[in-house]
């Protein structure tokens, strides 16, 4: 037996023996030694010539099987696997479509084309769920990365635990996630970070998400990127629809229900305390995560703030997922998540492969703005300004623009509002657009098409009078539509008249 | 028919009629209006009442029937499906390691333990595979930061493409990217998330991907995350066994090969040309493409430049990728990818889903510095730092621990060494540590558990005179195994003699 005697086991090795048998025959194999279709010894006698337990050597070859390097045939034995001709020759391009992986497609491309848009000088943007710039706390952070650069540079500029910097994470679990442990935080790099994350930590195969109809778009985009089965649940004043979440839960087995429930992107609502009771009591009944994201509740502009679903939450269902992004700017990508401890230390290692761990600098100017007590200072600015452009907003849709539907969010970012009837908004997008007025159309919000009589106008990225200019463009464009619209009408009724 | 009566169509809206029949219904079973087990019309008494097509409802009817709501029996129709009882109550807590997914337990838990050992403070590390923070060009950079967010700071904390700086694509595409097109750059969150975005972008479940054997770990547990097949191919002095990694495309659909082929982490080894132009031509005829892993080949001390894979390449088969965090530091988190422009506008979509885009002012801040000349005088110095760094552990390992073998590398962070038969890296790591050494046993490297004797030792983390007493310490940590292990075979030779 020619293979047995080129066998060189290593008894005082580290290395168990039946790897070092796979190994060994794995490598004569591939470098060709041992020809394809060629006998392998049967497994007891090759155990007793290497003087080993038999179960060795079948452990041995079932990893060349596995493999694909040996077959076993009845009366024949094991051999050596025989493989196809060589495939077809010469050189030609790599066809990547047919390479990427199938639920590739399902990514939103409408938002990319949409996102050009948003690039147009002249065009006032209600689109983008972002503050305007010249509320960015700039001076504060330049001092901040000045200082903290001279002071620890070699510091922040090096590695960072993929948990997050520690005192950022001490201070979040203290002042933003109501006094939890820092175990029970991890810094993300972006909110949008933790909803990919949590994807690939819960979903096999076919999963169901529960989410709200409308929601947030990333997350929409996120869940169809890995091939998740959506189901949405309407969302009213009140936030989501309690009675149909129910016989959803009853119905189906999803792995979680993603819930923005405070100021809601994009409708601006915010699920009454009695509901977010309602929805814990579900999730407990039916064993179903939550995953909370909570970007906006720090931007309230009246009324009386409701406890998160984290806080509530008594038996360790939620995780709470929150981001500087929308409190500060977007650019530094740090965002974080909150959920029990064991939970935190299953999701770190799987950051660390996707990313080992969240901008250093950023994680560490973050930390000193917070400590310092500017976070609270800049945001009592802010609530005013967004005040201010909530309210600017809100008039201009009362007197310029009566027939759209809408209720006043208490904080947040958003005015969510329905068209009048038979007004698309993809075929208002392209008539404001050439007003000079931008907004996101709201089909991009539900997980199914529906939402093309909705548009989400965003109140706080814009000064005052640049609000007012963009409401009178925008009046313009609705008339110009339903103008067409009519005309259509009568046109199709004169064209079905008898003609006598 | 009360249901038909209930249904509401609006045949101007621009929401096509199958979803509104089917939202309409799936509201009313979900409110409860319509029963479980109640009937639905059939198809074609729905379509003449509502005066649609009967294809119209069979589409509506079809989308309930995929969402679970209803089902059809012969005989009976079409009736609004029953759900099972309600689960078990009172509340427990929720049992997250049911719910995480289970190719996830997949990730290495050891490397976690390890980075516990970096922390210490006492000890010398040689495991890390970065610069020392000495090197860094923190005046520089303390300078750009200030100057850039100064002159331009809400620019630059504001949202940035997700395909990256465009001054920062264009720098990379011409000056390290052998001079392709800015369209052919993405800007990544390190090179760790273009890892992560490839097996998004190219794996189905129960594909398999080439990897060579050693590799770099943080591969190994992002492609083990994803629940991947890894085949190994064994890599010499010279780089990846060509001869292997063609039996290996005979047998086995890769959707791709991951190697590193210049200075090679852990081993050191640089593919040599004549392999960099048979694995092109292996890629070519079995129509696999080839991930290049590159963040090392400008940190070369000695020896011509070899032109990347990517250079190479000829028909669009490689996407090179490479990272910011080897030549200058690590916490900036800023990489790059190298693709076909059609590659690229399929990549970026996915990474928008995974992290919206690479923080921006860490972008700004290395285009700045890159553009100004300061990356090019960086890496002359580093080069020279690196060089010595590489000869004095090259120097204390022939002199200091004459039993291990290795080679020397040309360019790059590691020495990769074998340690003494019968002597595991792990065992001799429990030891090292007690020591006041670290360093990386190389089981880590390997898909397959290969690679316990072997250890990888960074040189370019500690200053020259830390080098020497570091391998001291490593060496009084090998004998002591040594003595041990000879102790031990000692007593068994003694346990099995006969007493006479």
């Amino acid at each position: 037996m020619g293979i047995a005697m080129q066998l060189d086991l290593d008894r005082r090795s580290p290395t168990p023996l039946h790897l070092q048998i796979a190994q060994q025959i794995r490598l004569m194999i591939l470098q060709g030694e041992l020809a394809e279709g060629s006998r392998l010894p049967p497994t007891r006698k090759l155990a007793e010539i290497l003087g080993v337990n038999r179960s060795t050597v079948v452990q041995a070859y079932n990893k060349l099987w596995a493999e694909g390097l040996i077959e076993s045939h009845v009366g024949r034995g094991t051999v050596v696997r025989r493989v196809e001709a060589a495939v077809e020759f010469p050189v030609s391009s790599l066809s990547w479509e047919t390479l990427l992986a199938t639920r590739f497609e399902a990514i939103e491309s409408g938002v990319r084309e949409l996102m050009k848009l948003f690039a147009e000088d002249e065009v006032i943007s209600f689109a983008a769920g972002l503050p305007a710039s010249e509320h960015y706390p700039l001076e504060e952070f330049t001092g901040l990365f000045y200082e903290l650069l001279t002071q620890q540079g070699r510091l922040i500029l090096g590695r960072c635990a993929v948990e997050g910097h520690p005192g950022l994470r001490e201070w979040i679990a203290k002042e933003l996630a109501g006094g939890i442990s820092p175990n029970e935080i991890l810094i993300l790099s972006g909110s949008q970070q933790g909803l990919y994350l949590l994807t690939q930590a819960l979903l096999e195969p076919g999963d169901t998400i529960v989410v709200e109809a409308p929601t947030y778009m990333g997350a929409l985009s996120a869940f169809r990127a890995v091939g998740a089965r959506l189901i949405g649940v309407p969302v009213d004043e009140k936030g989501m629809n309690v009675a149909v979440l129910e016989r959803v839960l009853a119905r189906t087995r999803p792995k979680f229900i993603y819930t923005v429930p405070t100021f809601q992107n994009p409708s601006g609502a915010t699920l009454s305390l009695e509901r977010r009771r309602k929805v814990l009591e579900l999730a407990y009944r039916y064993h179903v995560p939550v995953v909370e994201d909570d970007p906006y509740s720090l931007l309230r502009y009246e009324g009386e703030a409701l406890p998160s679903l984290k806080v509530l939450d008594a038996y360790g269902y939620v995780i709470h997922l929150s981001t500087f992004s929308k409190l500060l700017f977007p650019g530094l990508r740090v965002g974080w998540l909150a959920a029990p401890k064991g939970v935190i230390e299953k999701l770190a290692p799987l950051k660390r492969v996707m990313d080992l761990f969240t901008n250093a600098p950023g994680q560490a100017v973050l930390y000193e703005f917070c400590r310092r007590g500017l976070l609270s200072c800049h945001l009592e600015g802010v609530r005013e300004e967004y005040r201010r452009g909530r309210n600017v907003m809100a008039k201009a849709l009362t007197e310029q623009l009566p027939k759209l539907r809408w209720q006043l969010p208490e904080g947040g970012f958003f005015i969510w509002s329905r068209l009048p009837r038979g007004v698309s908004g993809r075929a208002l997008l392209r008539e404001a657009t050439r007003e000079g007025v931008t907004f996101l159309p709201g089909e991009f919000f539900f997980a199914d098409g529906q939402g093309q009589e909705w548009v989400r106008l965003t109140f706080v990225s814009q000064p005052p009078e640049l609000i007012e200019e963009g409401m009178r463009r925008l009046a313009r464009a609705v008339r110009r539509v339903m103008r067409r619209k009519q005309q259509e009408v009568q046109e199709k009724t004169a064209a079905t008249r008898p003609i006598v």
